[in-house]
Order: C-alpha cells, then sequence, then structure tokens
C-alpha cells in the first residue's frame, strides 16, 4: 500500500503537522481534509480583526490550499467532512459538501486534528439573527460584518474571548454588557488578581469610554428575545434582568470535538478530549490526535489536562507530524500559560493558580507584590502586580500570574520557564536578569516576588491574604495592626481592635513592643515595606506576625481602607 | 567589643547591604563610609537624567543619609574616605573629607563596596573643560550643568553608555561623533548582532536626526586640545583625524576599586578584581566584598569573570549582609546578563557569545533567527533577531541575544532563566511560553531559534555563517547556491559559481537535483525557510548543504546581495 498520511482538520495543528511531515518526508502523499471553507489561519488574531487593527481577513491566513500545493505537493480538501473512521480497514469516510458525493480514502497514518466547538447553551432565542459565538474565521467575519449597525451589545461569559471581544466592540462606539454566571471575571486568574482586573476595567477604562461598559457578575443567561424581523432585541438574565442588545456573543468556553474519535472506539481521556500519549497516539495504532481536541499533560500537577490553546496545538501538530513519518518526538507537556491584553492592560498566567493547586493537592505558599515594571523614575515605568506561588517543603515554583499596565508579560514567560525545568525558589531567587532602567527596576519584581516567597517558605514571615483578612481580624479581637509606611520604624502607627468592639483605636507603641505575646498583622503600599518590617518584629520578639499579601493596593479588607484613610 | 558591621562604598552594593544587614539584625551598629557626597543613587539612571527624561537628579537617589539614621539607625558618613584597612588590629582608618580629620574605627565585620572608577587614557589634555567621564551622580550633574551651551560632542568608547549618552546628546540636538578602537560597536555583542545594530543606528536613526550621529571605528582618541579658556575645542585621533568639539565624554570601560583592599593584602582574583567566594568573603577573615569591585563567578564557564553592574551588586550586597550577620547564604553566579536601548532599539545578551565561549574552549553551535516579535498580522509587530548559542554533545543553552526594535529583551530573560536551570535545547524547545496576537507569534521566535538549533544540534542541517561565507564560496568553486524563498519547491532557482571564475550563472534545476555530490547553500530571506530547504535537499539524497544562518536579513556576503539583486 502507498504511504498515505491523512489529517482531519485544517486550522493549527492540522497544516503545521502537515508541514512538517513534508519536510521529515519529501516523497509521502499527504491529504488534509476539513469541514471549513479556510485552512492554516489564526483563530487567535479574529477580536483584534473585527477591532480593525488591519484591514483584511486574509491577514489571519498562513498559508492557502493552493500555496500547499504547490510548494508542499500537500493536497487540501476544503468542505470535505470526515463522517467515520474505519479503524480494521484503515479508511475515513468522507462526505464532499460541494457536490455531496460520499467516499473512503485510504490512510497508512492518520491525524485527528478536528479542533474545538463553542459551547452554545440551549436555551430560548439562539437561533435569533445577531447572536454570534466566535471560534472560526467564517464567524469572525460574520460578527464584522453586523457591526455596521450595532449600538449595544451583550457578551455571555467574560473568558479571554469575552474580553478582547469587548475591546473590539468598544472601538467602535459599541456600549457592551458582560454577564457572568460565576462570580469573578477571567476564571482562570485567580481571585484577588481577576478583581484588580475589574477594578482597573470599572474605574480607569469605562469612565474614558462614551460607549459604556457594564460588568454583571453571578448571573447567566436566560432567554434571547427578537424582534419582528427574527434580531435580537433584549436578553433576560437569570436573575431577571432586561438588556436591551443589538448583538449577543455567546462566550462560555469551547468543548473538544470528539465525536469522530469516539465514535472510532477512540479513547477519551477524562477531561474529555482526546486521550493521547506523549508522542500523540490515541489507543488505536496509526491514529494520532493533536490540537484542541487532543487532551494534554500538565507538568506541574502531574495530570491531564485540556486547555485549548494555539501554541500548543502548533507544537503538537509538529511532534504529531515527526512521529507519524517514523520519527520519535515526545511531548512535553503544558503549564497552561496563557496570556491577553484588556485594552492596555496585560493579564498573564503560567503553572498552577491557587484553586487548581488546591484541587492537585499541593500545599503551597504565595506571594503578592505590586511593583513598577522599570526604574521608578523612568516616564514609561507602568504599574504590574505579581503572584507567585511555590510548593512548601520542596520550594518548587507552581506557578506565576502577573497583571497590569506594565511588562506582566515578561515577567510570566520568565516564571513559565523557571517551572518548566523544575526550579525551586532558592535556585530561582538570584537569577541573572538583564537591567537596564527602561527594562526593569535593579532587583526585578519577579525576583522580588522570589525573595518575599522565599522569606515566607522559611517561615521567617508569615502573610495573609488580604481575602483571610476579614475573618482573621473578626477571630483575633486583641490583634494589633501596625502601619509599616513612613520613615521611622521606631514611631510606626499601631492600631488595635478593642476587645467586644469593632472599633479600631491607636495604641501607644512604646507600650506595644513590651506585649510581644499580641497578635500582629504589618501593612503597607505594595506589601514589601511590610515583609521586612514583619521580619523586624520578629526579631525583637514578637511571636506571631504577619503582613498582608500585596499591601493595600491589593487589599479588600473594610476595615484595612479605614485605616488608610486615617 | 560591640558588634560593629562596618562598610566602606555607599551606592549599590552599601547601601543594600547596610539596609539587608538591619533587617538580619535589629541591634548591630552599622556604620557606612563614603568619599562620596551621595549615596545609594541609580548610576544606571544618569543617562535618562542627562537625556531630561525627569527634571530632578533627586529621583535617582533611593533614599538618604537621613532616612537611613531615621529609619533604619544605620550611621552613613558621607565625604569621609577610607584610607586603609588594618585587618590584625580589625581597624579601618577613615579621612573626614569635610574637617580634614584622620581617625580609625574598629569593625567585627567589614565590607569593601567600593566599586569601580572610569578608566582615564592617559593622553594630553585630559585636564581640559568639558572633558568628562560618567560614573558618580556628580559627573552626571556636571554634564548636564554643561550642556547648555554644547552644540557638537565626541564621546568616545562605544559601549552600553557611549550609546546611552548618544541617545542623551542627541535629545538636545547635539551633533555627536563615536570614536571607537576596535572593529565593532558594542564589544559585549557577538560581531554579527553588533553589525546590524551599527547599520540601524546609520540607515535609520541618523538620516531622522537634524543633529547629526557618525559612528567611528578602529580609530582611538590620540589627544584632546583645548582653547585659550581651557575648555576643549577640538580631538585629534590616531590616524590623525580631527574633530571640532565642545565636548568629550570618555566612556572607555571602568576598573575595580580595589587599592584599599590589595594595600591591606586581600587577594585580587585573575580579573583584576577582588577574590571572592560564594558568601562573599574575602581571604581575610571577616572581610567580605560586593559590587563593581568584587569578582563573579560565570556560571556558563565556570571561570572568574567580572561584569559590574547594579543588578548583580544589589544582589551581592544583599548576600554578604546575610552572612555578615551570622546568616548563610551564597551567590550562584552570573551570567553576564545585560540590556541596554539604543533610541527605539533594544540590545540584549545573556551568557556567553562567541568570543567568550571560543576562549573557554567551549565547543559550540549557533543559530540567528530574525523574526517579528508579535503576530505578523498585528499593527505594533516588530522585527527582532534572536542569536541562540548551545554546546555540541550535550546540548546545554550557553547563550542567547537579542536585537532589534521589538520586544527582545522578553526572550533574553526568558533564555538567562534557561541557562541558569542548565536547559538543553531539546529540554527547552517545547516550553510552553504565552501566546496572543499582541505578545508573540504562536510559536514565540526564541522558540523557533531553538527549533533551528535543535536541528544543527542534531546534524539534520548545517549551517553557515555570514561571515564565513565569501571564504567558503572562495574555497568551494563548484559550490550552488539555492534560492529557497517563493512557493515552489520544484522551481527553486539554483546558481553556480563556475570553475576558474567569479561568476554566477543560473543552473538547470533538474540537472542540479541529479548532481547530489555537489555541496549546496541555501538561502532566503530570515534563514527559517531555508534551513528547511536545506532539510529537504538533504533527505533527497545531498550530502553536504548548509543554509545561511539568519539569512540575507543579517548576511554581509557580497556575493549574495548580488543574487538577492537578481
Amino acid at each position: 500500500m502507498e504511504k498515505h498520511l491523512v489529517i482531519i482538520g485544517g486550522v493549527a495543528a492540522g497544516t503545521k503537522a502537515a508541514a512538517k511531515a513534508r519536510r521529515e518526508d519529501p516523497d509521502a502523499k499527504i491529504s488534509l481534509y476539513t469541514d471549513e471553507k479556510y485552512i492554516s489561519y489564526s483563530a487567535c488574531g479574529m477580536p483584534y480583526y473585527i477591532e480593525n487593527l488591519f484591514d483584511s481577513s486574509d491577514r489571519l491566513i498562513v498559508r492557502t490550499k493552493e500555496e500547499f500545493k504547490e510548494k508542499e505537493n500537500i493536497d487540501i480538501y476544503t468542505e470535505h467532512k470526515a463522517l467515520q473512521i474505519l479503524p480494521d480497514s484503515k479508511e475515513v469516510e468522507i462526505h464532499d459538501l460541494i457536490n455531496g458525493k460520499i467516499f473512503k480514502v485510504n490512510y497508512s497514518k492518520l491525524l485527528i486534528a478536528t479542533g474545538a466547538y463553542p459551547i452554545k447553551p440551549p436555551i430560548e432565542g439562539m437561533e435569533l439573527k445577531n447572536v454570534f459565538t466566535l471560534r472560526s474565521i467564517t464567524d469572525g467575519i460574520a460578527i464584522k460584518k453586523a457591526l455596521s449597525d450595532v449600538k449595544k451589545a451583550v457578551i455571555v461569559g467574560a473568558g479571554y474571548i469575552g474580553f478582547e471581544m469587548l475591546e473590539a466592540f468598544i472601538a467602535q462606539g459599541i456600549s457592551t454588557t458582560i454577564v457572568e454566571l460565576s462570580p469573578q471575571i477571567l476564571p482562570a486568574l485567580d481571585e484577588d488578581l481577576a478583581f484588580q482586573v475589574q477594578k482597573y476595567i470599572e474605574d480607569e477604562i469605562a469612565p474614558k469610554v462614551e460607549a459604556g461598559i457594564e460588568i454583571i457578575l453571578k448571573d447567566g443567561l436566560k432567554l434571547i428575545i427578537g424582534d419582528e424581523n427574527g434580531r435580537v432585541k433584549h436578553i433576560k438574565t437569570n436573575s431577571g434582568r432586561v438588556i436591551e442588545t443589538d448583538l449577543v456573543l455567546i462566550s462560555v468556553g469551547v468543548k473538544p470535538n470528539v465525536e469522530l474519535a469516539k465514535n472510532a472506539g477512540i479513547e477519551i481521556g477524562s477531561t474529555g478530549a482526546i486521550k493521547v500519549n506523549s508522542r500523540m497516539q490515541t489507543n488505536i495504532e496509526d491514529i494520532y490526535a493533536a490540537g484542541d481536541c487532543a487532551e494534554q499533560f500538565n507538568t506541574v500537577s502531574n495530570t491531564p489536562m485540556w486547555v485549548p490553546l494555539g501554541s500548543t496545538a502548533n507544537k503538537q501538530g509538529r511532534i504529531a507530524a515527526i512521529n507519524m513519518t517514523g520519527g520519535h518526538a515526545e511531548f512535553k507537556g503544558v503549564l497552561g500559560s496563557a496570556v491577553t491584553r484588556i485594552f492596555d492592560y496585560t493579564v498573564s498566567i503560567t503553572g498552577l493558580g491557587e484553586k487548581n493547586a488546591h484541587r492537585y493537592g499541593i500545599d503551597f505558599e504565595t506571594a503578592i507584590i505590586p511593583h513598577k515594571d522599570r526604574a521608578g523614575y523612568m516616564p514609561e515605568a507602568e504599574k504590574i502586580v505579581i503572584k507567585m506561588l511555590a510548593e512548601k517543603g520542596t520550594g518548587r515554583i507552581i506557578g506565576v500570574q502577573a497583571i497590569g499596565k506594565g511588562d506582566a508579560d515578561k515577567r510570566v514567560n520568565i516564571g513559565a520557564t523557571a517551572i518548566s525545568a523544575g526550579m525551586t525558589i532558592d535556585e530561582f531567587v538570584d537569577t541573572d536578569l538583564t537591567y537596564a532602567p527602561p527594562y526593569s527596576p535593579s532587583i526585578d519584581p519577579i525576583l522580588t516576588a522570589a525573595q518575599v516567597l522565599q522569606g515566607k517558605l522559611r517561615k521567617k514571615t508569615g502573610a495573609i491574604s488580604s481575602r483571610e483578612l476579614e475573618k482573621y481580624l473578626k477571630q483575633h479581637k486583641a490583634c494589633c495592626l501596625v502601619d509599616a509606611r513612613g520613615f521611622d520604624d521606631n514611631k510606626m502607627k499601631v492600631y488595635c481592635l478593642q476587645n467586644g468592639s469593632e472599633n479600631i483605636e491607636k495604641e501607644d507603641f512604646e507600650q506595644f513592643l513590651k506585649e510581644t505575646e499580641r497578635k500582629v498583622v504589618v501593612y503597607c503600599e505594595e506589601g514589601i515595606e511590610s515583609h521586612i518590617t514583619a521580619q523586624k518584629l520578629k526579631e525583637k520578639g514578637f511571636k506571631d506576625v504577619k503582613f498582608i499579601d500585596g499591601g493595600l493596593e491589593c487589599c479588600t479588607c473594610k476595615k484595612l481602607s479605614e485605616l488608610s484613610e486615617k
């Protein structure tokens, strides 16, 4: 039998695999089938196309069908849907959507790269005009076309795509409401940072844009109501709110396209995506899977995970191609690294956040550092907030998140590399990163975060999260609050919660110093000064000293806000 | 004897050590002596102060003497020069420069943080008005003051400070000439990249600035000539060129300030800086050294090195303080990471460049990739050039350099982390970095560079550097040059050097394919397409196929320029 590599799916993993397979094997017959009209496009670029950052959707296309044929001798069949895989006869049944014919092709190796599809909630009104999901380039073109007479839009789901589309809508003067079922935006991010991103959008972006932005949390889409022309007119939420709108974008997540694989007896993993080994092989011989339809392995938690991303799809496609052409390559797995831009604000993450760390039973410590991203005196310096997580005991770095108007993404990628290499905080803390005032402070903020985290892991200082604080102050009514700001350690302001009352009173500092048995919580603006002061108080004999992670800048505790106004 | 930590030197390492020592030991007596008037300032920020990016030199000062006293109970003695160290009696002799008194202080632990001083060539005219070096904040203030009636300036030395000051001068409309003795600018950078930076300044920056920029290589400063008022009027170079100027800035490097240590019998290392162990201890008990006067250890080459930088000084000061107060901390060493901004162009480096790799006897392979830093369709995407070096055999990454208008620094810091962790190319190549169109292409350029380098290390493809090419074409007159650009592999353009002549003739492609014994050099724009084509030709049976590292974009070979015009 002639060697015939067959690929189902033509976006990232599929076309990457086709090109790489040709490079590895100049003579093999390679055919790619997709039910879509377009192939080899950057799905992640669509919000920016819709935003009008560039003119033509052609710019999203990496390579055309014709180019694949001429340059690589690869046959691409668009609008050809794979109906079923027949592993016994090593065939795929294909439906030519143009002329309606159904036929079978033989494969010697098969790659399933069927991607993922957007979740569509089973509610009334989903079929109305101007109700969209955004996944394929066809979706993108349709949304852009629809925008010309849209004044109000509703985005359902406050994930990455939701916010990228918010930016696109606002740029075109469209009033936009985001409706999110969960109590926080950006579910991949830890709650404390997500809260700050939301605050930024509501306090700094929303007042500046004429069109208006509203974010509604803890509420879901119940139904969509249309006008006499079958066009969306308003939506109703679970809580009963009615919102007028000209367009609804549903971006509540995606699911892997696994029906074809499942029907062929291919094993599906615990995440719902196709189970593959590190060589991208499924449980059936000569059948591989890659990209958004395939499972990954999280190297931090050592568990299967499914984070569908273009970067991972490209890597998996490449690995699959090497193995399908007789070579040997293994995919190392993923960290769940991701980044998005929300207006001029960066949100980036790698490794595990608190929720996942808890889920996988990892005992961890965190540090949160708000810091200028460059030397403070440089006019372009902007604030970022870095959160770092490390495992207790081993000190292994397990996650980094960074947000802000400054260069947050750089720090997360340094973190991704450190996590990928299995570095501990002790190994990482003095890494020789580049320094010049236009690029960073003399100690990079991610190293400052690592220093604070190192202190906490060594139990030199303990921290309390902004979230825990309110509860802690209720439990420990004789707790002292110490303001570490200002120049003079010997005249620090000390406040004390009065036993049996909610009031906070200023305390005598000299008296305070004698009572080393008291519980102390130190605070400052950014959590750095207070971390240092907490160390000093420990040295002075205080036994139970905590500082507030991320300082007042990251703090949501009302008691503290009262104090900071004093 | 009372515990008394004495620190000599008050810029980065000295003040960092003082503050950290206080944190570690709240009761110790800590005294810091410096002959300078200012302490705790960012020396690296001075070019930006001179450029007028911010108003006051006070912004460069991290903390004042008074703040150190009030906040930390640390005694800072400015304008107090340490004359000698007496290790036997554990004393330092101090000269109070204000009232002229000389006295001795006892130390229990001593930190030498005397920094470095700028090299002043022993030539005529160095004493003239408006001849400067830039090291202390006093220098910076003096230069800024002098600029008001400066129209022309000469900068001697084309290192980081030279270019940062070029930017500062140009911003104020001053015509500037850089004179550099060596054949390339930016000696820390590899020659091929340094050439591209120079081209950028000369071709893209210089024509846009009214004031005018000239870079003179392979020529040195011979003498400086003044006018009747003792102010610089012109300079003369070694080659006899006379350049009129109102100001001369000498930035030909620095040397460690080790006299004080040397006279006390403290061992000086092979680099000329004070020899210290990983705890920053010198050979004499209770005497430590940190910052620009102390040697470092390069963790890539496993040899002593001396790269004086503010970031390293801060880290060493911190480590010294922990050890001086009875703790234990070890400095991991450095990679030689550095970054600078030249107008809107970033130059960044970590690990070893080619020269140092050769010097340390490391057998290495390189890859050069010019690439957009973001998804190509994003309007803000800019080009960067990444060069990556890895050791043959082990595959260990030993160096990364990146330059360009795009985000080069991010990639070098990812590289620094990978090198610091001891990662090999195989371990690094699939690292899960963040991806979104405003931040990177779907495969980050540093991973593309790693893929190319991996191919070369596995000998799937060999590359030839732009520099070697001219020589190679002379040696192999029957060599074929193959243009990998365009869409059709089967109609690639093949050129052949004619035996016995210098001419390049177009060859028949079909004929070429039959002659697999011929030497082949493949080229394209960026070195990626040609890397792939080289792999394919190898698969087709060609035995000696090379591609040009970095492609035509990085190529200086005249023969190739001829071809690319065809």
